[in-house]
């Protein structure tokens, strides 16, 4: 590695005790964006509300000439064309994402990178090919134990020079339960620029760093991959020299729709009394979301939302919704989910270096008038 | 106004000295975003890369029972669903759009508000009927002098209750050159929710906050608007208790698309020594823009850059380009524009309290590495 490059490229670090957002995290917020809650009314999010994260540049990227090769410990190495991967039978699947990152920016201290508070997630339906339709025409080699996914975006990470990459375990990439995709679509168009056009990976139930974009190889591999973004990015860590736990699934969370209408400002909500409908979205990578529960009093008491059926869309978050008869005063709205495995959102985040995984409750401050 | 409301609606203010950006200013960086530069690369930007800038929440808005009123001084008031104004001759503009507060967060002291770095920017295809041809089916009086525009978006800012509502004098809003536009589609489709769905108003050549979103009233009326953003924001100001001048038209700008691979966290930019393709685009509300200059040593020199001719979209953005031969070192790559009416972008901002039409000029810190 070129010494120069750690002049542009530093190590992780956290944020002092103290220290506001710096004008490199708002760089990246800039660029990057959250879902506006309140577009969580609509069951599928339209490109631009849905979130979005880009390590590095949005690749220069042209469907004509898009190839898409799967190489490696494989019997037959396939070059695929977009117009070949849409000869395979299209599968459509709705799923939320949702970038490891978000609520970073709530911790203290505040890990420095790009500084999601509470909004990153999105729900559409991706169209593709399933990737075990692939890897079975492929033919992986029985020694085979992952698939590493590269894409096109190309940058630098605390001195490392890349192009993003990723892998799975063959037996998540080859699963049927869900579904891994390599996606053409996104909500019945060709993907926008900013979520992967011409083709990205979509491995329902896993953060957004599993969704790998600009998607150009896969190499079906020995031995368990150690690049940048597997071994050092995205692990569960307390200190920077331990191994830690790699980041996969989703937690489970619940979000409200803030109530009311904004400060333009503090974005504090303001209503007026009677009855309110609160609702929102729930979700979990890990296991079905079995109850949300909704505070009006800031976490004191707790009372159960009524939550929709999963339906057809099982890795896609649901619809909740309870009434509050909203008198005059202030309050902090907030609401939690839990899931079939007993996982519980946390009132207060439990820490780690990366600030990955956060799923602490939203607490939404809100101001009830008097009557008019 | 109820005195409750100033405990979640606080006056405008100004950073302390080495405040960092706060989380009030960072929900909004959240939900607002810029364009990716690299997006430059596109004469037309796609929803999503377009920056948006929503004052309060995107309103739940369906095309299907929505209506325009024009009111006030007319002799005709008009009630207008949009099938009926997909019954007038569509026209389409290519217009770049600019938010006023674009570069904000790069003042000092900065006012606190959206904080916009360099990209709140982007050119689309806006489609709808003239607003002139809508005024003159009203038929406005001869002592009329603006029309005010009220979109669906509800809020509170600095202590007042109120839809977005901003005005134009009667000789812009029923001007030919160019037309202002009451837009039903972008890029050729039907809006998107955070662009204004299912109506809003298209100014070409005047910052974002005159192109008002989710419209449904136009008011003409015989005394200029003295409303919250036209009156109280919105205003180049020294001190908070001057009237001050109106933010208007766009001010001259050129942006570079970032050469080479970008570091994750810092954003910096890496390249390879060789000949480099410097480019992006330039833009002026004011008058046509009529040179570019590209800096390579931060400033102190400057060259010209070759311009892309005017074609036949007259308030969109001009592709710049020239070569540079880069060799090892680090830079800073700047660029700038200037108008027919001599307008030419600054190298340090003038300061205004607001933040507003800020075109210093961008800086773009450059390692190029040794050779391979």
């Amino acid at each position: 590695m070129d010494g120069h490059i750690g002049r542009v490229s530093g190590p992780a670090r956290v944020a002092e005790p103290g220290e506001g957002i710096g004008l490199e995290e708002l760089a990246l917020a800039a660029r990057n964006h959250g879902l506006p809650l309140e577009a969580m009314r609509d069951d599928v999010t339209p490109p631009g509300l849905h979130y979005v994260l880009t390590h590095y540049d949005i690749p220069a990227a042209a469907a004509e000439g898009w190839e898409l090769t799967v190489n490696g410990l494989v019997r037959t190495p396939l070059t695929l064309g977009t117009n070949a991967l849409r000869s395979f039978p299209a599968v459509t699947h709705r799923v939320t994402m949702e970038c490891a990152g978000n609520g970073r920016a709530r911790l203290s201290p505040r890990p420095v990178s790009q500084p999601w508070l509470v909004e990153a997630v999105g729900t559409a339906d991706w169209t593709g090919v399933p990737l075990r339709v692939l890897l079975a025409e492929a033919g992986p080699a029985a020694d085979a134990v992952e698939a590493v996914f590269t894409g096109a975006d190309h940058g630098i990470e605390r001195g490392v020079e890349q192009d993003y990459q990723r892998s799975l375990p063959l037996a998540v990439a080859t699963g049927d339960d869900p579904d891994v995709l390599v996606a053409y679509e996104m909500n019945g168009c060709p993907l926008p620029p900013q979520h992967g056009y011409p083709l990205r990976l979509v491995v329902p139930g896993w953060y957004g760093m599993a969704q790998v974009k600009w998607l150009r190889d896969i190499d079906v591999t020995a031995t368990p991959f150690t690049g940048f973004q597997q071994a050092v990015a995205y692990r569960y860590r307390q200190s920077a020299d331990e191994p830690g736990e790699a980041v996969t699934r989703i937690a489970p969370r619940a979000l409200m729709i803030p109530p009311g209408f904004p400060d333009f400002m503090s974005r504090a909500r303001v209503l007026r009394p009677g009855r309110v409908l609160l609702e929102g979205r729930a979700w979990s990578g890990r296991a079905p979301v079995t109850a949300v529960e909704v505070s009006t009093d800031d976490g004191r008491s707790w009372r159960a939302a009524e939550v929709d059926p999963p339906g057809e869309h099982a890795w896609a978050w649901r619809r909740w919704r309870t009434w509050w008869n909203a008198a005059p005063g202030r309050y902090v709205l907030s609401v939690r989910a839990g899931d079939a495995e007993g996982h519980v959102q946390p009132l207060t985040q439990p820490w780690n270096r990366g600030g990955f995984g956060n799923n602490a409750v939203q607490r939404i401050p809100v101001l009830c008038l008097p009557p008019d």
